[in-house]
């Protein structure tokens, strides 16, 4: 599917051939198709199929698949159709939309019940003589059940990905998502749960209420603060890990990426002067991970400013942490300032913040990690040549900071370690292990992270973590064999 | 697999063919290997596999896969192995062990993400621009999510059958199978909830929480009499079903078994006379569903005797509700007593509670519903002849009351009318599907309740629901289509 000029003007879509259904009610007169499939076709778009879904004698409903330009050409097509004499356009969905109908997960049984012997072994009296036997034998329930490898995927519906507060109903497709990626890329079962309160107690509370049956939390789109105290809260309460996707996962793909470029560059990270744009969640746990890799100039910048040990204005204790570790210098200027001659941009904040003019101000081999979402800090294109390398949160540019390289390596890894915690130093170990997927003579400033389709990704992290993990991630004692006479 | 005549006494398991595995540690030396065949073979078992699992010099271990006669035979077998030189029994454990291995369920996806592009349809932006939808059309949830399908297993472990209080943990193989029942009879994806609390209030407010991701919420194995208040607080704070399967389940499938007994003993519901022991959770959803269904003479028992109006011991508002709809009379005898002349015994209390020689007393076509479980208030095989129709809900006798029947079909029916609510009526509705589901011409003493695996039961049932689920369960109105343009 190509660009077919089409005159109207709107948002390209990064998905190319935008595939539409659009259900027609079409009175039956003769002709009346042939207009539609004519129009379709002079708005430059493909049918791929034409279904009956209803047959009258005064009218049909058709359900009429095509590739369209773009979205902006699809609502064009939808238009112009709905104009047409004699018919009405029922409702328009894009293959989005279609592939998201009841869902995208489901619950499938692992062992077949055909017959009343087969039901017996899953069902009274099997499932009851097993739990009888974790009764008895508590940690049995790692081997005998799905908590072993299953994940409940935490969220209030506070913080979705350039959505902000949807709730948690709305909050459903993107965990759905979450679980697919777990399934796919870890192999591991993980279930949405979405909450109907934002209320810092009350999350921990239930949570808490609901641990039994999982075996790790995955906390995803909490918004900060309540984020920090939520993670912390139930880290302490629960023996099995805690993780919050968008502060850690971040972090990790984040330090992956700068592992790389330093190879690139050249540089070491004790000498690295960072500008980090945007101390919220994740930009807290990206400074954590560098300062424990050994990053040491770090000045950071929320809206108030530069953030400085003693700052009067909108400190927090999350804030007050960053700034004993962090410009030791007491830096207070602007973030143009603070460019001048530093390494590394690193930005989680807001679309259009800083200027080519300003990126050119830094040191030789520059680095810039621009990852806001949808719209990064500055477009890659504007600064081509100006940063020697350049990474941004997109799929559509080069070096994409994806946070699926993470986890669900790093759960595979943690479950396969029997680990009761994730460590600072397993998520090191994962951060070395995406970086390590890119053999070091193929690396260079449009390759410093693989691509999430690259299959190694995930084991090596799952490797790394689990070899990490036995050291510092608190393992559980191996589960004794299931022995049921004497 | 036939029984050889092991002359070891023991439980005979009602599972044939009793599949085991050994894990040997055998040192390597000639006519070791030999002896543990012959010894297996000696003591009346088939082997059916041999494997390596690891391999040295001095010694192997072999996993030796066998049929054994019954539970002690295998018991016999693996102390006789132990017992043998040169070797050393690992572990052991039969099939119903081996099958639950990591879990009974799976969460699978239903949308494969092979590439970048099929990746942003699932994940950002491609459910980020469903999840901004949903925002903006609540109802939409239920059309674009696995919320329409889902439904939450909900339990504190506190009476798993045969068990009592086991706890959250061990109470997962029980809610697993439960969740595979739901998937192969039902079509539906349901996941276990296992709470860490039995406190009302706090079962109350977690299952709350997490309603938001659930279309349903089924609970289960939740001692009286929390479960009571549990059930009603949920159902009044939640708009969506709320159902506790040990109450209502055993109830619908009771009064089906009730239906296809009047008819073969001609009798009429407004006149059977009824002695109901064990009016527990389940004995007063029996009650309730009985009284709606037109049986007017209705005696309990609980283990302070006969419960009638103003009973000074023992009473709680629950025997309150009871004792103002039945026993008009007042009678204050024995359940001796109580079940001369009467039409129906329904037993949901303890093993051994009532002999043949009260049963004979009983009215002509008396019927016996010895609901305990696994072993009922009299064994069927003592009455044979002194009751006209007798039910268990043990697998192993004629007429099993098997709550199997009933769940999977109610909610499917309740989820395809949209009810909010499952309505005593849709109960009632569920109980006749379930007794029509076999032809009356079919109808016998031995035949009064169809197998669970008769693959019309869940179908009927679902339709039968969702018929009256339109008139009664307040359904929500349908969900809008789909439609992104215009």
């Amino acid at each position: 599917m190509t660009n077919l000029g089409n005159p109207l003007d709107g948002y390209q879509s990064p998905v190319s051939g935008y595939q539409i259904l659009v259900r027609l009610r079409i009175q039956n007169r003769p002709g009346n198709l042939g207009r539609v499939t004519m129009t379709i076709g002079e708005m430059g778009a493909d049918i791929t199929s034409i279904d009956i879904v209803e047959a009258r004698t005064d009218y049909i409903v058709r359900d009429v698949r095509m590739f369209c330009v773009d979205e902006a050409n699809a609502r064009a097509i939808v238009a112009k159709l709905d104009a047409l004499p004699d018919l009405a356009v029922l409702y328009a969905s894009d293959r989005t939309f279609e592939l998201h109908q009841s869902g995208k997960i489901s619950v499938e049984n692992r062992v077949h019940i055909r017959n009343n012997i087969e039901l017996s072994y899953v069902n009274w009296p099997g499932a009851e003589r097993v739990s009888e036997y974790i009764r008895d034998e508590p940690d049995a329930v790692w081997a005998l059940t799905v908590k072993s490898n299953s994940v409940a995927i935490v969220t209030d519906g506070t913080a979705v990905l350039g959505l902000g507060d949807v709730g948690p109903e709305a909050a459903m497709p993107v965990m759905e998502g979450k679980s697919m990626l777990f399934r796919t890329f870890g192999d591991i079962d993980a279930w949405p749960i979405c909450l109907n309160t934002t209320d810092t107690d009350e999350i921990v509370e239930v949570v808490k209420g609901i641990a039994p049956g999982f075996g790790a939390i995955l906390l995803e789109d909490i918004s900060a603060p309540r984020c920090f105290e939520i993670e912390n809260r139930l880290k302490a309460l629960l023996n099995i890990p805690v993780f919050h996707d968008d502060q850690h996962g971040t972090a990790v793909v984040a330090l992956a990426a700068l592992i790389n470029g330093l190879k690139i560059v050249e540089k070491r990270p004790e000498d690295l002067k960072v500008v980090l744009v945007g101390v919220g969640a994740a930009g807290l746990a990206c400074a954590r991970i560098m300062l424990n890799f050994g990053i040491k100039h770090i000045i950071g910048f929320d809206r108030f400013g530069a953030i400085y040990a003693g700052r009067a204005e909108g400190m927090s204790p999350e804030l007050d942490w960053f700034a004993e570790r962090t410009n030791l210098e007491g830096f207070q200027g602007s973030i143009a300032e603070a460019m001048v001659g530093a390494d590394l941009f690193m930005g989680l904040s807001r679309p259009r913040l800083i200027t080519p003019e300003q990126v050119e101000t830094m040191a030789p081999n520059a680095m810039v990690f621009a990852l806001a979402n949808p719209e990064p800090e500055i477009m890659p294109n504007l600064i081509q040549g100006k940063a020697r390398i350049i990474a941004t949160g997109r799929s559509d540019f080069p070096n994409q900071l994806n946070n699926v390289l993470c986890f669900p390596g790093l759960f595979r890894g943690t479950f396969d370690a029997r680990a009761t915690t994730i460590s600072e130093e397993m998520k090191i170990a994962a951060a070395r292990a995406i970086a390590e997927t890119i053999p070091d003579e193929l690396l260079n400033e449009d390759y410093i992270l693989p691509s999430v389709f690259n299959p190694d990704v995930a084991t090596r992290v799952a490797g790394a973590v689990a070899a990490e993990a036995a050291i510092s991630g608190k393992p559980r004692p191996p589960v004794k064999p299931v022995s049921i006479f004497g």
